[in-house]
């Protein structure tokens, strides 16, 4: 988009546009100013009259320039004097002087153009240091990465990208692409079909198949799938979800729970997007509780066909993402065998004849607007004896042979089910790592804003005071950088964990997707609600794109399963050491677990750590990990105990879990924090040197801040002293100041391209 | 809408309808048992042809009853079941035959009829106590106030009302009638159109004119202009917000800044809404920095006129509700005279032509979409030279006399401009009950969804557990309740002392304002928040309004001054013991005071009361108001003492201020926590006996919840051990426990009309 205004900057006017950007920067220019500016130009006999005409044209304070043509400016300013020495720039008229003239055989540094200019410098107020200061830091910043940065932002970004550089890279890329320009849509069902037909278009570059066969024309290339879709949620939010509900649940579901026989049939057109279909499994009455769904799927001998059924309202399925738009639906039911529930499994129901009308039997209802992701088609729906042919039960773990007869790998009907959810695990990895990407976005436009936004300062004359500067600002965007920085980590080891995963650690990895996908949606929730308010009014703006983050990613605290439900999960999975089928919510495995076995021990705990207030100790890899997985373990004991206590007095066994439903929560906190400093650890280790002292800073202050965020249990628990948890406090301001200087370079590693960012307060060097 | 649905139901179908009811309520009906009471009804000769007609109507599965008709159902059972006694309804059969033959000449109670019933009953597997409970509990909650409360919820809302029940109860019945119906609408401009015309009505309806002077129309109640201010937030915020741009800011400007010359001329067409005004103070470069606004106003002598005028992009008004339809605005800029500037003033600038077009050098646009609040017309406003007569400068606190002399009765020009702010403090006030207002439908709207929605429970047979019965779910809703309250008393305290105040308040009244719109907009934000989460998918749907709760208060913790500014404001107010003139913003007038004085006391404590955990102590109005005040008096100590250190170490001024503005906002914090807690004490001095008890309840909970929330400050400054702060725990969890069967009564005290609630979620019966 600056293309064009750059075309227009050439050497003569390079000379000059230094003035202008720091008298617009500083938003000083009065009409008379203005005037003054213009009469000093057309004295300028080095300038064509064309230039003056275009120096002229932004010298009217009701027509200022927009704010491409002020980052042009900056560009064109930055890419000349990044080449100069330092001391060819020490005045906004040497600078100008300077790049004018850079590859021009006759430079223009005459002593008629050199007084023309400092004219227009006095003139405006601007012949003191620190106004030349405001454009040459700029400068200088690019010159050592970004903003003075103490690393490599690019180098950073690396670690970050990891070994899905290519990948991401190549989203990065295609995103930037026009078609998925971010633009707001009020009108949903136009909304909705931009966004399918950018599915489309991903379906077209071939990015929606890397997680299938490459018989079937995919790329059997699991992790680069994940690595697609945290890109993607750098772009529009509804796209990600759509592009997740397509090719992750409907095509997860056909591929994870069917077999050759689906897979031949369904799951090349399903990846190029020329199937589209949905994942039916929420019902209105029966979300979290997926076991206890009411749609029936009864097999009638006669006809050796399946017969789909809500038998009452409140069994309608309901949030069904690409509703509307699909073809055909996999719908989770009770499948019922000659008069025996076999529990839920999923079968292939076709939603449209040829003509694309509802079949017979099929109701779909929109779910109207949403709070974000409108251009999703969420929507609802009944089946009345909807039937189709036997094959379309997705028979992985369940089938019904020819003679009528159910058959199943896995015996048990809960373990069976649980084992089909189980396969659907990556959604809720990738759901952690969409909600992080919004949350770095959120942190890069905030982040960018504070950086140029001045407001208040030591004195009324004087120059406000850059927002990122006040420390109140600090403490809210700095700690929720590094923590986003901790769950990035962690949760990509968990991806890796699952992409390599041959079964051993299928319990594990569902207790850290259940728990690292809570945690890091609820940290993105309350990060990008912090970023609306630290942008003031111009964060409410829709333009601004924190509105449209905190829309479209609210509701993921909520969906791949509830954040409280999933962590009571991670608790009972931890409570069993992983023995326990996951998501069963039978109280009575953990409790019988819990009885036999009693073998929680709790680390060496050095006393004398308790009052050790020295920065270097409370520094340390060593203090913070110990003081996690302190924390960790006590309370698991304490809640093993506490139940053991409920159970030993004969108390119902759904009783104590209520009892104790509160501290669960709490274990998995804390096991889940453990999880990821230790990701967080292994990170700085595996790291390039260069990038160990960086890494170190946002590892100690996650560490610090999550245990002072807990500070009253340590206390409580007399696992420190006051005056040790006081000294924490200020070690952790001043890693957060310390880290202020590197900020810019911490979010732009994050590597989100300036197209997908939009917010024109991210760019903006005026206001 | 229920009302054509009530006329089909007449005696002989309500004796069937409790069966029918429970049936579909529990959602077990399945095709073959709709079949069966089909061919029962047609055998109940007591029926007539239409009944069973009717009837039968609602026995397709594919068709069920939507949820106007269920509740319809609901309504003519409880209407009549209520005039019965316990006796004549201990089965749905019993309670059939009798509300069925209530009124009825010849009752139907034959023996056939009853046979036919109870085989009915026996059919649908409901012939239980279970199944009669579900509907009985129903009616009995309706017997004994709502749910079973402990207390009254129509004497607590009394309690609530306080003062203001006349004119709160006439909003209540004004904003039921249709012109306020909720409808989502996308398209901004036509919801724009939409909320004006609402605001037209109000204005009709006289409601816009209580803080103005009677003969100019108005009602001299300024009490009651806030109580309909926070009614109005029960209904559609966009219309609370462009009401109180229209009234309260731009009828504000010109009734408290302006003098008689203005009043006659334009307050009456302003209450009116003929006169269409806006507020235009904030700009694009200057929000919570006022004072240093760049729009300047220049006198000019030759004309008599002043000269309105933006000196550069940045300096155009932002975010000014009402911008693109008004006529008029109150513009704040720099007044110049005679080439003194004698700061910030606001002045009446015409904005349109007699045909409604813009008037030359008027430039305004629209800010676009925003997270919510898309009824509001908010724009950017730019002034290029404007001229208007001086007549138009609103002289109360500054004037021009007709020699072109500047005059003010304030002589320091910062005061002057900060005692103009000071006359709006009413609009701070008014945002934080607003916020209220929003945070107490969501309570209402997720509490009432979780009184009748059920997920999980002890096993796979039995009903599922109500999730309001979860503790999670309590933790989540309940404290939040508590808190509300504690907020609405304090809030309501704070509008008394505002309606009230000769002057000699003023100074408190802004800090107290500053500081409780703060909490009370933070707290809605979370509130929100957590109601949604709370809600899951269904929060997520437009439809149950938590979404355009969320979206539109969302800004309230920014506008009308920023809170992170704002709780500064609150401690420079207390550290100068409100001796201070408020926002000033120069730290020198502080540093001074903080030097001159230090009799800042702690009070008496206790050292015995550090392990004392008896429940009777914990739950004590004493030591909950010990441990309030201990925190703040501690706090503010400390902060003084750490502010003197620098300063004794010659530190500047202002980066003194930085390094302890943390600080400074937990201060703050302490200190509005300590004057909530003290409004919540008298509230219940003042309450009727009956109130007493749940009152208790509530500040019980609120003020151990709020210590909680500060455990580790507690446990690190050794005001409590360990010991203490867990008993705590266990006191605040056990009264959430006790709150829990009052909830329903707790949140239907807070009056919100049904047709303000409108989230389906709110009234579903079955789901």
């Amino acid at each position: 988009m600056s293309s064009t205004t750059m075309t227009s900057i050439n050497d003569r006017i390079l000379t000059v546009l230094p003035l202008f950007y720091v008298g617009w920067s500083d938003s000083v220019l009065s009409p008379s100013e203005m005037k003054m500016i213009r009469s000093v130009i057309s004295e300028m006999d080095f300038l064509e009259a064309d230039d003056k005409k275009y120096l002229s044209s932004w010298t009217d304070p009701t027509n200022p320039p927009p704010e491409e043509v002020f980052r042009g400016w900056m560009r064109a300013i930055k890419e000349k004097a990044t080449k100069l020495d330092a001391s060819e720039r020490k005045s906004l008229v040497d600078l100008g002087l300077q790049i004018g003239s850079v590859g021009v055989a006759n430079p223009k540094d005459s002593d008629a153009t050199r007084s023309a200019l400092q004219r227009l410098e006095k003139e405006l107020g601007i012949d003191n240091p620190m106004s030349a200061d405001l454009l040459l830091s700029h400068i200088n910043k690019k010159d050592k990465g970004s903003y003075n940065t103490s690393f490599s932002s690019e180098a950073l970004k690396d670690v970050l990208d990891g070994d899905y550089k290519e990948v991401k890279e190549r989203m990065r890329h295609l995103l930037r692409d026009p078609i998925f320009e971010l633009k707001h849509e009020a009108d949903k069902d136009i909304y909705r079909l931009r966004i399918l037909e950018q599915v489309k278009a991903l379906a077209a570059q071939g990015v929606s198949g890397y997680s299938f066969p490459k018989k079937y024309g995919g790329g059997e290339r699991h992790g680069d799938h994940i690595a697609v879709f945290e890109m993607l949620s750098y772009s529009d939010l509804s796209l990600t979800i759509k592009f997740g509900v397509q090719f992750g649940l409907f095509g997860g579901a056909v591929y994870l729970l069917g077999t050759e026989v689906h897979h031949r049939k369904y799951l090349e057109a399903m990846h190029r997007a020329d199937l589209l279909g949905c994942f039916a499994m929420t019902e209105t009455g029966h979300g979290s509780n997926v076991k206890g769904l009411h749609t029936t799927a009864t097999y009638d001998s006669k006809t050796d066909e399946i017969v789909v059924h809500s038998p009452n309202p409140a069994a309608g399925k309901e949030y069904i993402g690409n509703a509307l738009h699909s073809e055909m639906a996999a719908v989770f039911a009770q499948l019922i065998v000659d008069g025996e529930n076999h529990g839920v499994h999923a079968i292939l129901v076709p939603l449209r004849g040829e003509g694309g009308q509802h079949l017979p039997g099929i109701k779909v209802e929109d779910c109207g607007y949403k709070m974000g992701l409108n251009g999703v088609d969420n929507g609802r729906i009944w089946f009345d004896q909807v039937r189709v042919p036997r094959e379309n039960l997705l028979n992985k773990y369940g089938d019904i042979d020819t003679q009528g007869k159910y058959s199943s790998p896995i015996k048990n009907p809960s373990k069976r089910f649980f084992t089909m959810l189980g396969a659907l695990v990556v959604g809720r990895i990738c759901v952690g790592l969409g909600s992080l990407s919004a949350a770095k976005k959120a942190l890069t436009i905030a982040s960018r804003y504070a950086l140029h936004r001045r407001q208040f300062g030591p004195s009324d004359k004087g120059p406000e005071t850059f927002i990122m500067d006040y420390p109140t600002h600090m403490e809210r965007i700095i700690p929720a950088v590094a923590k986003t920085y901790a769950y990035d980590f962690a949760l990509h080891d968990l991806a890796e964990m699952q992409v390599n995963d041959d079964g051993t650690d299928t319990r594990k990895i569902e207790t850290l997707a259940a728990g690292l996908k809570s945690k890091a949606t609820w940290h993105a929730t309350h990060t990008i609600q912090t970023c609306r308010e630290a942008c003031g009014g111009k964060g409410y703006l829709q333009e601004n794109q924190i509105t449209d983050l905190k829309a479209d990613s609210d509701i993921f605290t909520t969906f791949e399963g509830d954040n409280t439900v999933l962590m009571q999960l991670v608790a009972k999975g931890v409570l069993t050491e992983f023995k326990q089928s996951f998501h069963d919510d039978g109280s009575m495995a953990v409790i019988k677990f819990l009885l036999r076995k009693a073998n929680y021990k709790i680390s060496e705990y050095n006393l004398l750590h308790k009052r050790n207030t020295d920065y270097k100790h409370l520094t340390s890899f060593d203090f913070i990990k110990e003081t996690f997985d302190y924390r960790y373990e006590k309370s698991l004991i304490k809640l093993s105990e506490r139940m053991r206590k409920y159970l030993s007095r004969k108390m119902d066994p759904y009783q104590a879990f209520l009892k104790t439903q509160v501290h669960m929560i709490d274990v998995a906190d804390a096991y889940i924090d453990v999880v990821t400093l230790r990701s967080f650890y292994h990170k700085i280790h595996n790291s390039p040197e260069d990038m160990k002292p960086i890494l170190s800073r946002l590892y100690t202050l996650y560490g610090l801040d999550t245990i002072l965020a807990n500070k009253g249990w340590f206390l409580e628990n007399e696992y420190m002293e006051g005056a040790k948890s006081k000294a924490i406090r200020k070690v952790r301001t001043k890693i957060i100041q310390d880290l202020r200087p590197d900020l810019h370079g911490l979010v732009s590693a994050f590597g989100i391209p300036d197209e997908l960012i939009a917010a024109p307060i991210a760019f903006s060097e005026f206001s």
